[in-house]
């Protein structure tokens, strides 16, 4: 007897097909409700395969009255309600580690590609401007430039490895000073801010971090500063952010998350200081066929009743 | 009296007010011809202020009876024929140094923005294809990938520097074994090729270097592979690469440098697995100032007979 799951969103193929394999799969799609759910569904889903960006509140967990665990495709996890599904007992698994190197991949990849203008640059020769008009306007020079991470956790720690020779100083920002490689502590993000070129965002999702980066670390970051984020929307002030850039108080920002996407704010499509990217920090291959594979690993020991691979609560 | 020298090209504000301060200008504009130059200048041009990509040859050093040095803005001389120059004990000098780091980091940038689709994936947000039908398409990982340096001069080494941290092994071609971080030595292009994942060209220009990365190379690299281009259009052999990339024999390519630039073939233009740059590899405000103020450092030496800072013959 195959155990029931409930999955979120679609899967790959690579994914799709080994779940289906093991369990019987009730699927809810972006935008599903459960009252579209069958009664079968409702009552023998032991499991949910969660993914997306939707939240995940009390409702849905105690819609399923055998469910027993969350286990979430992707490190963050500020989506689901962990205090609700630990007061019912209800396991919480993520995917962390494994998408470590991507993250910090494309946090490197926006800070050259945003100083550089390389999907500016890009357009220039697909529109014919090169051979028309000449050389594209020059860029902001990335090596040398003092960098700032904010929260250094495994990501944050993974970009500034990569940030290292090029040759700026590394600052960081976290409650305690951490163990490093000459890097320089702040407990202050307002302070760091003002001493840095490039302003770094890894700090995890989640309450506790929300508009950790507001209008006042902007302001010290400068006409000259570059802000990044890799972590979670929530985590930049983006009222402050988009005042920033519009009256380039900063001079750009790599932004891979946004407040409420992917139905973004209209107001960054109008800016030439930003690059913008569709929360694909985790999007290779590669790295999307460990994490499902982490997910089920994390399902298979929960109806086999083993320790779980990487627990939340 | 203020010497005469003639400019090439355009100049930033930044180099065109000290020029001027320092010599009577005369200016030879993109496409300009000789013949539209005043007598005055033909006879009186001692240095020439190149810049460009144009050609330099024997006809245009002859045309100026007084010319004693060419200060070249940029390290890449290919288009001066330096031996006529020499025969003729004309001093050619260039701006090395300087430009590595940025060239070393718009090369990395364009080995994480062509392998995570950066560019498409700007454009899937400003499309609104976003929010209208969900995520982005894959990219394809970094970090652990097997990387060749072809060429493991100044720039070849910084860019081996910056790609260390992100955990693949780091092969380089050159002739003889060189002092690295653990490198792996090749001598031929070829036989790395087959080896690695991604192949970063730093090759300099010049004759001896003309389609050093030919069919074979593209070939070896195989299906999965990333070839970058950061050096001359003319080290990588054109038509074997449009050939790789249409035919998919090869991953992709980021490319800053082509044949007949900026006039580049249109068949790039119709390709999905390119990043294109308008040969921007030095494009910094940064770094172009200094370019500038080191031409004009090696003009100040010629006319007051000191050792130049730069030369090339």
């Amino acid at each position: 007897m195959k155990p029931h799951i409930l999955t979120f969103e679609t899967y790959d193929d690579w994914d799709q097909g080994p779940l289906e394999d093991t369990y019987v799969i009730h699927n809810l799609p972006h935008g599903g409700k459960i009252a579209d759910l069958s009664s079968e569904a409702i009552a023998n889903v032991e499991a949910f395969a969660f993914k997306g960006h939707e939240q995940l509140g009390a409702s849905i967990m105690d819609a399923f009255p055998r469910l027993g665990m969350i286990a979430n495709y992707g490190v963050g996890y500020d989506t689901i309600d962990v205090a609700h599904a630990s007061s019912k007992g209800i396991k919480v698994t993520n995917t962390p580690d494994v998408l470590t190197d991507d993250v910090a991949d494309l946090a490197v990849g926006m800070v050259i590609a945003q100083s550089r203008g390389m999907v500016g640059a890009s357009e220039w020769i697909t529109s014919g401007n090169w051979a028309k008009q000449g050389a594209y306007q020059l860029g902001s020079k990335v090596s040398g430039k003092t960098v700032g991470i904010v929260g250094l956790g495994r990501i944050g720690r993974a970009v500034a490895e990569r940030l290292q020779p090029f040759g700026g100083d590394i600052h960081y920002y976290s409650r305690s000073p951490k163990d490093t490689n000459g890097w320089v502590h702040h407990d202050d993000i307002v302070s760091m801010a003002e001493v840095v070129d490039i302003l770094i965002v890894t700090l995890s999702g989640g309450p506790e971090t929300v508009g950790m980066v507001g209008a006042e670390a902007l302001n010290a970051l400068g006409a000259d500063g570059l802000l990044v984020n890799a972590s979670r929307g929530t985590t930049v002030n983006e009222a402050a952010l988009l005042n920033a850039l519009e009256n380039q108080t900063i001079r750009g920002a790599g932004l891979d998350v946004f407040e409420n996407e992917p139905q973004i704010n209209p107001r960054f499509l109008a800016l030439s200081n930003v690059l913008l990217q569709p929360h694909q920090s985790s999007g290779t291959t590669e790295t999307r066929k460990v994490m499902g594979q982490l997910q089920r690993d994390n399902l298979a020991a929960f109806f086999a009743g083993d320790p779980l691979l990487t627990p939340v609560n």
